[in-house]
Order: C-alpha cells, then sequence, then structure tokens
C-alpha cells in the first residue's frame, strides 16, 4: 500500500498547504449556509501529484482540522490520514479521473438547489450572476445511490451535456467543480443563492429569460476578462 | 425521596459527564435554527443507572450550564439539581421507558417541520439524505395537551407504526430519538433542513418520489455500513 | 422641566439597573432577526415612578449602550439623557397609561408578522405555543400615521378587543406587551416564530385548528402554572 | 496619470477616513444577508474633491481592509489602491456625475429585491417603512449588460422617472443611493426587508394598498423631520 513517505518533499509540502485550504473552506460551508451538521464534503486536487485532499466521514464542523483531512489517491485508496475519507470519496475521484481541469470538488444538499432538483426542474437562467458564473440554467442529472461512483459518473455525465463551466445539480444532492477547490465553494454558493432567487421569483409569476446572447457575452467577460474573480 | 448521593461514584462521574454534554448541544438547536427564545429541549439517559438529564424549564440558552441541568428519574422526578425540570421531562421519561434502545430524546419546535405538522401531512421522502437518515417519511402523529406523558405516549406510538429509526412529527411539535442525545440532535437538525427543503420544493411542483427499495438500500447503508455517523 | 434630580435615590437605581436591561434586550432583537438597521425599539416601565426607559432614535444597533438609553414620562416627555427618544415614544406612553399591568413594551417591523398584517389577515391559532403564549390568533389592528399616539391607541384597543394576553399585529408594525420588557421581547420573537411557521403552513394546504379549549387549557397552565416561562 | 500625491492635505486625510468607512460598511452588508461571496460594492463620493472609493474587484469580504480600498475619480480611473476596482465602477462613477447630491452607492444582488426583479415587478408599497424610507413603490429599470456605465445610466434613469429619493431595482440587481456610503447600505438593506415582506404577503394574499397621501406623510416626516435617521 502507497504511503505518503513513498512521494518526494514537495508532494508532501503541497499535502501540507492544501490540508490547510480544504479545513479551512468547510467554514465557508457553514457560514454560506450550505450545509447542515456533517453533510457536505470539499476536495482538491493536488497539482504535484495524482492524489487530492477531502473531508474525513462523519466529523462535525467544528471538529475539522488540516490534520483530520485525508488524503487519496485518484482511484479513492487512502494514502494518509487517520480518519476513513468521506463516503462520496469514488465519486471525487471519477471526477478528478475524467475532467482534467478540474481541481476542486464541492457536494452539499443546500436547500433551496435541492429542492429544484427534487422535483425533476432544471434552474432557469433569470439572473446576469447566472450568466457570469454559469453561462446557462442549472443542470439536473440523474437519480444514483451513494456509495460508488455512480454519482460522479453522473455529474460529469451531466457538466458536459450542458457545456457549463461548473455548478451542477442533481435529484437531491448539490455537485460544483472548478479550477481548484474555493472556485468550487464559491460555485457552490453561488448555487444557493441563484436557487434562493430563482425559487422566490418563481413565486411571483414569470421569470424573464435572458437572451443567450446576452448570457453568452456575461459569461465570456466574466470568465475571461474579469481579473481576480 | 432519592438524591444523587445515593448512588455510586461511577453514577455521579456519568452526570457529571452528561449534564456537560447536555448542556452544550442546546447551543447546537440555537446554532442550527432549531428554537427561538427558551423553546426546546435536549434530554440523555444513563448507561449506569435509569436515570436522565434535561434541560431546566424556562431558562434562555445563553444562561444554560453544565450545573443548571436536571437529573431525573425515568418516571420524571427530580433527583438532582436546583431548577425546575422542563415542562415536557414526564414525555420524555415516557420515551425512555418504552423505547429500551433510546439514549437521547430532543423536541423543537423548528419553523418548517412544524409547518407540516400543522396542516396534519406527513414530509414526503423525496431526498437521499431522508433515505439515509430516517428510511422513509417524516411521520405526523396526533395532537396531544403538554403537560402530562400524553405527548410521549404520542411519539412512541407514532415512530412504532412507522417503524422509521428516529424523527418523530406531531401537530405543532417536532421529537426526535436517537441512540444517545447527539443522535437525537443531529436528527432534530436533518429533520428541519428536510422539512424545509420538501416544503420549498412542494412550491415549485410535483416532488419526485424514491422508490422504496432505493429508499431502504440507502438507510440500510448509512445505518450500518456508515462507520462514523 | 423635570429632571432625574427631582427624583429620589430609589428611582435613580431603577433607572440605572432598567437602561443596562433595555439597552441589553435590543440585543436580542438582531439576534432573533425582529430588526433591520435601526428599526424596531424596546421600552419598559419603572415600579416606582411613573418613567420609562426607551432606545434612543436613529442609532445602529452595535452602538446602544445602557447611558444612551432615554428616560421620559408617561406622557413622552424626556426626563434624562442626550439622544433623542424614538418616534414611537408616544405610543409606548399611550399604552402604559392604559394598560396599567403593562410594565414593557416592544415595537418591531418583524417580515412575517408584517407579511401578515399587510394583507390585513390575523395569524391563526394552529400551534401548542400559540395557545400557550397568545391564547388565540394574533389580531390585526388599524392602520394608523406615525409620530403621535395613535399607533399606541390602535393597540391598547386591539389587546382589548381580542383579550389576549399580549402580542398584537396591526397593519405594518407589530406591538407585542408584557409584564416587563424582557416578557415583551419574549412576545415579540414568539409572533415572529409563529408567524413564520403559519405562514409556511398556509403554503402547504389547510391549517388544522385548535379547539378553543383545548387553547384555553394551553393558555391557562402557561400563564399560571409553568413556573419560570 | 494623476495620483494621490497630486492632491493637498485635506484631500488626502478624506480619502483615509473613507477608506474606513466604506470598508466597513462591507461587513454590514454580510451582517444583513445583502451578499454572498465577492458579490456587491459599495462606494463613497469625496466632499473634498471629485472623487471616490470603491471597493477592489473580487476579493472575498474578510479580506477587505481600508487600505485595499481603491480610490478612482469620476470616470473611474484609478488614482490609488493596489487592487483592480470592482466591474461596477463605471456604473458608480456615472451615478456620481449625473446625480449631484448622491455621495454614496451600493450594488447587490440581494435575494428578494432580485427575485421580484427576474420577474419585471416593482416591489407594491404596502408598508409604512416603505413610505417612510423610499416614498413608493420600488421601481424595476431596464436590463444592461455590465462592464460599461450602462447599469448606471439605467439606474439615473429609473430613479428619475420614479421620483423615489432613494432605493433601485433592475432586472437581476440592486441599486441604492443615499447622500453619504451609510444612508445607501441603509437603502439596501431596507430594500431587501421590504422585498422579503412584500414577497412573503404576496403568497399569502392581497397587499393592502397604503393611500397615496398617507405614503406622502409618511415621507416628508421621516425625511425632513426625524432628526437622526
Amino acid at each position: 500500500m502507497v504511503s505518503l513517505a513513498d512521494f518526494g518533499p514537495e508532494v508532501r509540502a503541497e499535502v501540507k498547504q492544501v490540508r490547510e485550504v480544504v479545513a479551512s473552506l468547510h467554514e465557508q460551508l457553514v457560514k454560506w449556509n450550505l450545509v447542515v451538521w456533517t453533510a457536505g464534503n470539499v476536495s482538491q486536487r493536488l497539482r504535484t501529484a495524482d492524489l487530492m485532499v477531502i473531508k474525513p466521514s462523519g466529523l462535525r464542523y467544528e471538529f475539522l482540522t488540516p490534520s483530520s483531512m485525508v488524503v487519496c489517491d485518484l482511484d479513492g485508496n487512502v494514502v494518509d490520514g487517520s480518519e476513513s475519507p468521506s463516503s462520496d470519496t469514488a465519486s471525487h475521484a471519477y471526477i478528478y479521473r475524467h475532467m482534467p481541469d478540474v481541481y476542486g470538488v464541492v457536494h452539499t444538499h443546500s436547500t433551496y438547489a435541492t429542492a429544484w432538483a427534487a422535483t425533476g426542474r432544471e434552474i432557469p437562467c433569470g439572473l446576469t450572476m447566472m450568466g457570469d458564473e454559469f453561462g446557462g440554467p442549472v443542470p439536473v442529472g440523474p437519480f444514483r445511490l451513494i456509495g460508488s461512483e455512480a454519482i460522479g459518473r453522473g455529474v460529469v455525465e451531466t457538466l458536459e451535456r450542458s457545456e457549463v463551466s461548473c455548478g451542477a445539480d442533481a435529484e437531491s444532492w448539490s455537485f460544483t467543480v472548478g479550477r481548484d477547490a474555493e472556485a468550487a465553494v464559491k460555485a457552490a454558493a453561488m448555487t444557493e443563492e441563484v436557487a434562493h432567487t430563482m425559487w422566490a421569483a418563481s413565486q411571483l409569476g414569470d421569470i424573464i429569460p435572458i437572451a443567450q446572447e446576452d448570457i453568452d457575452k456575461l459569461n465570456d467577460r466574466y470568465q475571461n476578462v474579469y481579473g481576480q474573480h
């Protein structure tokens, strides 16, 4: 079995730094009301080796520390850590293996994103910040049982079909991806915010759609021009 | 009248530890928005004696300390403590006497769980995390007046009829049970979260039900396989 | 003009203590999401003189201190304080002059209580904790312009007509009263909570009413038996 | 290119003070739930020179400091600061050039204000505090793409057409203005609060309108008589 000692100092240094980043980003899940109790998890893929750092299973958020984060390979095998990794580890690993630009994955059950998913509806694109961040509606993926890589496969299929840069939403869960864990957490926070706003708008009346050419302009500016997003 | 001095050092040590646990779990009720003002209460049954530790009546959450927690026997008589026990004590005691696997009970009036109850509707099972945690819809129990064990009797009947592992909800109150107080508080937080999500989904359109065989698989994995839930 | 120096040491001691109580209770308005920015105010009547202590006008909550609280007589004239009193002072004073058992008054624009009021609907009594605290539906008073005692007159008429022990709600504002300021703040928090829950229930379907004789039993137990409410 | 060294000590002193004010007001956007992640921005125009201080682009709220605030002229050119200014800078600048009484501008995507905007509906005036603060319904402006002064032009047209003293709301964004940045942040918080309340009321039934002459009295008293608003 592979252990962290089999890797060089550059990898071990990145592991240390990414453990701090991933532990700290879990606080943002609580801050922006994306999770309850132990639900939800964040991971980040390393740049220096085919490894990822992910939340341990079942620990309450106030007890998460950098050293409790688990290091796994991209098949989901534990490489370092005293806790068991999240039960969504196989799905995170599947996403990293199949989406080479993705270095951050976040899974939540945030309230309004999940409400749309539970009715099988995509979230319509009626907000400029959806054009900015997602480039279109937030799609709904298929129902899949937890515990294997099946959910990860559903996320990859859904994101590729929709050609959205990040932000997936399938029945009763929400997955977002990004170029690092912070970008994926931001996408998760934005997904819940637009899910809430579009939900509230849907109770008032018809949502005014944004023309696709305007969505494309918004997304292009935000993803390519806007320096520090 | 029985007092704590009639019990041995092992029991007195467990009382001290459980008072800390129960006091601290009340902070979680506030953190996850399950209570307002002095509403809501948590108790835990001891392992070393037929006693339970419960919140005092009418104290504001910021004034709760381990030493203000009240020790009662399983008929609800006070054994130790300078405050009066919660006015729901008889119902907690009834549950412990009739559900021998239960060592934690939580009562709240959390907003969305109570909203479902006030219309007499069970909360439908349209979320994987409901399958995980509850193994089916969250049932609604009968209306009962407070101040005797009648509410506790309603909870026991409702949970046994539904064969759910935890999570009961009857008109204008929510009771959850678990293998300790932390598990029951977790169930209370999950009950409110799924009540909120299913409520929001119900405003969008039809909720897609999860097939019972999938619910059974989710619940079995979560309750039996998932190590640290 | 009367000043605090015209009163004896017992009154000045009560003023000092009530200023601390009233300042500190404003934090509870923020904690339970009852106010935004500078909206909302709390007052308490003294036991030792015909005076009241009330929030200054227009100060942000983080800048409130005991010494910034304003002392007025029961006609709303300032007796001590360097700030102007709340623009609702005349209405608080009117309530104290006409309801001799009332020693605490709270005014908020809390979201869901105000939503019911804006449609002219009373909040139906479908929750045991409404029976406990209010003894019936939360009534809606008449529309009145701010700046005179007109709103206070509307509150007194509404509470007397409904025979509820506390908790009034009229178009676009919420007033609650109690035997001290803390009881009135508690009533304000409970009003918003039941307004939110009954609102959510109304979106699901018909609310199951509680029989009036059960409401009466709940209210009697809570107001007369329950020791520390 | 102009730099801060080209201005005298009075201007440099005001820049220092306004940087503190603007940085600190961003905390209020988080406190009152008006923003998520890096969305939203506050600016204030100087009294001593044709300059403004605005939030840097893309920084998370917990990392904002006075020194990270950017100083721009009223065409949006950077005069001082190591960060890029908000991508809404040109719109803030347009508003200051065309509304000479305005010295504070706030932009958010707050949930319920944006929900009304996404359906093209103005927020009806059914609350006394809307009469106080806004003097009428909150209007909806036109859809405009971000990145130029086009949004600012939409805000100015919308506010002038409606003759409201502050508070504009257009498709998928909310802009508020005031006599300084604090007044504009207050207007943003009030806009979201009344948007939430009027939204909740609209789900219950018909909102009772306030007569225009009463709105005018409320607004006149609040804007002209009420000392410390």
